[in-house]
């Protein structure tokens, strides 16, 4: 089990991901106690190059206010990549929650210079439904990341 | 006039979100000489917080391998922000045309470190563009970016 109820929320979107046969990343958007937005990374399903899970679940927030981002918490289930960084970076989101980076490190360092408080939690349930994705579909998985 | 083809290309993608009453940033995606996906931000036309202008033609480009991103060049009417820089990163496109970086100053810098190739065009048409759209709908822009 994921060890809180937000991250155990994005950890369902990456299975419903899974289970849609596309790569299971979750991830969901906490203001103020609550998600505002949540969604899962949308690659095979939509055949998107851009929604990634954070990216997804900014999408579906919708538009807020610059306001709105910094007082927000982003959950992911993997280490965000350079563009999800790049979008917590645009809307000045300053804290973000990863559940694991074993299976792929983003672009944590560059965000912890920006001043982006960065907490990995490891979580048993991400890595491994990660890890047997990327077992099961590699191809899918090294397009996903630009390699 | 914008000085070349493709710049053209995304300028007209730009007015295009211009009539609609969107922020108007256009972009193309240059694959072999040939425009491979173009697009325009589109906070304003469908509430979207992820599609700026180079997000749209990324996706409107649709799945690719990342040997074929690697050889791409992306034309952008405006200084790339931090979302878009990343998506840059992530796909690992080496060649960047900008038309101007008056109105913006994205993260040119932190690509330039990744050993992207920009160029800066300061076309006037690009920048009378932008800065009649931040006079006009100020609070948009700032949306926009975050501010």
């Amino acid at each position: 089990m994921a060890s809180d109820s937000f991250m155990q929320a994005a950890l369902e979107e990456a299975r419903r991901g899974f289970e849609e046969g596309g790569v299971p990343i979750g991830s969901v958007i906490v203001h103020d106690g609550r998600i505002i937005g949540r969604g899962h990374n949308r690659r095979q399903q939509l055949g998107s190059a851009v929604l990634h899970a954070e990216m997804d679940a900014l999408e579906n927030a919708g538009r807020l206010p610059a306001r709105v981002y910094r007082e927000c918490t982003l959950y992911t289930t993997l280490s965000p990549c350079a563009m999800c960084s790049g979008a917590i970076e645009l809307y000045g989101i300053r804290h973000v929650i990863v559940g694991e980076n074993r299976n792929f490190m983003g672009a944590e360092a560059h965000l912890r210079e920006l001043g982006v408080t960065l907490e990995v939690l490891q979580d048993d349930s991400c890595i491994e439904l990660m890890a047997r994705f990327i077992r099961e579909k590699p191809e899918l998985w090294y397009e996903d990341i630009g390699r």
